[in-house]
């Protein structure tokens, strides 16, 4: 198996490691759960075994990518994932560096991953200029302009989720008022529907199947109940939907706007909800893209399922001409 | 004169040309009113004539930049400014290759011509991830990201003054509500002081002075003695420079957080208001930015006088690697 890519996707409920070839394709995967309330010795620990039981058979490594959840510095790859506090500035790229030496170790956003996995082989595929967007527990995105991912001067562009939609609305995790996140993120809009008097799972009660829905790990119980009963005609559920898709269609425009997209791709648990999410996020863009250039962007759901990360984390090494700028 | 490059500044107030040296200095220029209601064959004649009065000794051109109102199609430099009824769909840069074969001639919107001279050799030097802003009779600017101008799928990239601060708020000239261009620019500020109450000139009369101040060709009398009277501490002047330091700091902060910019900077009429706008802007974007990436943005007054836009023109050339991507 020579000419591979280590890809890793570190994630607040599981760790995946994969061997991509030169075209995106999964050769080989492992994934596990994230050790619960893990120190930092434990979450390297489990990461390190999961390569091992990965590269069982001797592989020729060209290099790896990672997708981690923020914030982190860039490029040096030094993470801080909110929902991992035994990660606290540790040194992911160097420590993955030291097993794998003389190959590029490249770190990015985890989100940003999802959107570059998107733009290579998703939805995005043909676009030169989108912006990718995860609606999950969080509201992330990551943006190819010019047909390149956009780095920003940190590392840290795509942030969709702290454009302001709502002056003086909810307080985010951010610290800030009225974050798209603040108010499209699942947890937020099932409090929101809660507060209103939603019953959750009177309308249809959601049972884990077991498959593999694109994102789900990263989607919360809430988010897709909310997602269902919606589906099954629940007023509140219903209203929950239109909240999120205005607020989405209103950062959307932003983001249009500001930078000429050609494309949007929207994915996360939140879009498993289809239409009753899509329908309003269109309308309300559609009411604030009013100018000529702005009015041909579309807004799709992402296509890549859940490897996409590992995919993107794949692409920063197997592509990098276009989404490696350092 | 050898090695000097063609700039041209299109606007609905005033036509410039100029010879610009290779460091963006202006060599020697020629200004003239722009032909109130003209039609496409008397606007184009009268810049014609500008550049036979520019071009009086031999001069070696080696290329025409060409700043020019929206909208347009890019590359292509088919121009429709709004406030020059007469050019519709008028192949501005087509016209200028015939009369100067063999060069480039490179035309963009002014706006852009704008933030690029801030980046080449004005208040933007130095960042790598910036948005150049002109907040005047509209609200525009542009994008330089990783060191390079972002164009966007259509050249239209940068348009911040269409980012919505206010959801359900006033109708922008572009048919869609609660812009920042609708809030924020100097006739509608004006309007909503006038609208309470205001006396313009109660505090002090606004006496053109005839000193070029920047940007003044486009600041519109109504916001410029906005200004002055808030200056003079009028109370409801002082009100309308605070809602467009509000207005303006939520949507750099979506630009900051999306774009991970290092710098904004602001230029145009309005900014003449110096901290009674510039104080409440920042006290805003503080609000908004407050993840760690975002906090180091800052905002600063655009330095480039009446000759920003001949400058950015020129460097659509005499910087190519950075400011033209097609």
């Amino acid at each position: 198996m020579s000419g591979s890519v280590l890809a890793v996707d570190i994630g607040g409920t599981k760790f995946a490691v994969a061997l991509v070839g030169r075209e995106g394709e999964i050769l080989r995967v492992r994934r596990t759960a994230t050790p619960p309330g893990g120190d930092a010795h434990t979450l390297w620990r489990t990461l390190d075994s999961l390569i091992d039981a990965l590269l069982t058979e001797p592989a020729e490594i060209e290099g790896v990518g990672v997708g981690c959840g923020g914030p982190m510095t860039w490029p040096e790859g030094e993470v801080s994932p909110i929902n991992m506090p035994g990660w606290r500035a540790f040194p992911l790229r160097a420590r993955l560096a030291e097993r794998f030496p003389g190959v590029p170790v490249r770190v990015h956003n985890d989100a940003v991953c999802l959107a570059v996995a998107e733009h290579w082989r998703g939805a995005g595929r043909g676009s030169e200029n989108m912006l990718g967007m995860v609606v999950s527990t969080g509201v992330g995105g990551g943006l190819v302009l010019g047909g390149r991912l956009i780095d920003g001067g940190s590392g840290n562009a795509g942030h969709v989720g702290h454009v302001v939609v709502e002056p003086g609305g909810p307080v985010c995790g951010c610290g800030a008022r009225g974050c798209l996140e603040a108010v499209a993120r699942g947890p937020a809009l099932a409090a929101w529907a809660l507060g209103r008097g939603w019953q959750p799972g009177s309308a249809v009660r959601d049972v884990p199947d077991g498959e593999a829905a694109p994102y789900v790990e990263a989607a919360t119980a809430s988010g897709r109940q909310l997602a269902l009963d919606a589906a099954a005609g629940d007023r509140l559920a219903l209203a929950a939907m239109d909240r999120a898709g205005r607020a989405l269609g209103l950062a959307v425009a932003a983001a249009v706007n500001l930078c000429d997209l050609d494309l949007v791709t929207v994915g996360g648990g939140l879009s498993q909800a289809g239409r009753l999410l899509f329908d309003p996020l269109e309308a309300t863009l559609g009411e604030h893209t009013r100018m000529g250039f702005a009015r041909r962007a579309r807004v799709v759901p992402a296509a890549l399922g859940q490897d996409a990360g590992l995919v993107g984390a794949a692409a920063l090494v197997l592509a990098e001409s276009r989404y490696w700028s350092h």
